[in-house]
């Protein structure tokens, strides 16, 4: 029997932002893997069955869910977001390319999702309105060197900065870092957005500038964005401030 | 009377990938701002007006829009994929900086969508799986020099590069030059993805190698990723090949 696994992103977490296709993805399946608060976003029909895993069991999750659908279940892994950006596609594709050549046989689909970075965009105006980049902040599985490297590198040439998993418990101080090297790099006026939960009812986007950016500020659900130097700030009297990087540019300083 | 305006992203234009939000925003609204092909994706009502036009009137168009919108009338302003990357979002706050104050006590809202590069790459497999960025190769709003140099420093660190606006009638050459230049920082073997259309009926993915890589691969509707050098194929019998970027890195070259 040919198993289906289906790696589906449910986007930043408001269902009206979960698109049709992911909808459909989750209706066709009967074994849901994921991280516990992922599935329990999903109202599951009485044959369909749930296996939840810890936030850091990527990999083994992975595994159980190819074995599963290769065992001929119609297996779905779920993802927050989009399953492309720092989510369970990755590993899925990693525990294939590792596992029995059988995998590869499998029906293999990816639903994509609005990933934080444009929900977290979209509430703070269009601060990812030029080049930009999304770059995960854990050093759990890459040097912090690499990290501090690139960081510098993009800054450097005027992209946009996205920052996913910013903190935890276990990372508390390279978010505090990525913002002092990046004061050596950009202007300390450079808008710095966080978004924690974007379109949700628990949703906080607070502006500041890259002076003021405090790594508290942030927590597990926030994306960070930083500005280019050509990034602007709109005032509104009333009115939450709008940030936006402009559509043409001069070069980075 | 306060008028409102909201920029929608209908995503890559498949129905099934466009979000409930964006269709309730599209229901509540009257007048439709947008380029003339992503208006023809929307089925609208007798008591919705369509006002279309070319491709490079992104600021004309956002102002059209604002004083419509002053006017009293709900306006929606149309991107595909999503609005705020490399979209109308930042031509409309563009706009709003440049024109009345009047303009910045309208009601706005913008709503995500799922752009180009996250459709490709949920097609190819997982190849924004670890840090990458998003560049456009226009070379109408920026100047060429930059492009050059923010190529040079996004493969030099690492990142895989998702280039959006690779080419057009105007623009030939651009993007057999970002090849070339790629070519002296990245490994020849590195995947690169022509992704066309993703999610519609005449969607078209091909997977080569930077060394194969040829510029006539791609047209306007081409979304193209290149990985980093720690970016896989799996090749799967009698299958498409599987393009995904590892979770771990050991760093840049």
């Amino acid at each position: 029997m040919s198993g289906r696994i289906t790696i589906v992103g449910t986007g930043p977490g408001n269902p009206a932002q979960t698109t049709p296709e992911a909808h459909a993805a989750i209706a066709a399946a009967t074994q849901f893997f994921g991280y516990g608060p992922y599935l329990d976003r999903l109202e599951l029909r009485s044959d369909q069955h749930r296996i939840a895993s810890d936030n850091r069991e990527e990999l083994s999750r992975a595994k159980a869910a190819l074995k599963a659908a290769a065992a001929g279940n119609v297996v779905c892994v779920v993802s927050g977001g989009d399953p492309g950006v720092f989510a369970m596609a990755a590993a899925v594709c990693e525990a294939i390319e590792e596992g029995p050549p059988s995998w590869r046989n499998l029906d293999l689909d990816i639903v994509p999702g609005v990933t934080a970075m444009l929900a977290v965009a979209a509430k703070a105006g269009a601060p990812l309105g030029h080049d930009f980049c999304a770059i995960s902040l854990s050093d759990n599985l890459k040097p912090w060197t690499v990290i501090e490297q690139r960081l510098r590198a993009v800054a450097g040439a005027g992209l946009v900065i996205a920052l996913y998993n910013p903190i935890s418990k276990a990372r508390p101080w390279q978010l505090g870092t990525a913002f002092a090297i990046l004061r050596e790099v950009l202007p300390w006026s450079t808008p710095v957005i966080f978004g924690r939960a974007a379109g949700r009812n628990d949703e906080a986007i607070a502006v500041v500038t890259l002076a003021e950016a405090k790594a508290e500020q942030a927590d597990m659900a926030t994306c960070v964005i930083i500005g280019s130097p050509e990034t602007r700030i709109i005032e509104r009297p009333g009115r939450a401030p709008i940030v936006y990087s402009p559509r043409a540019t001069g070069g980075p300083q």
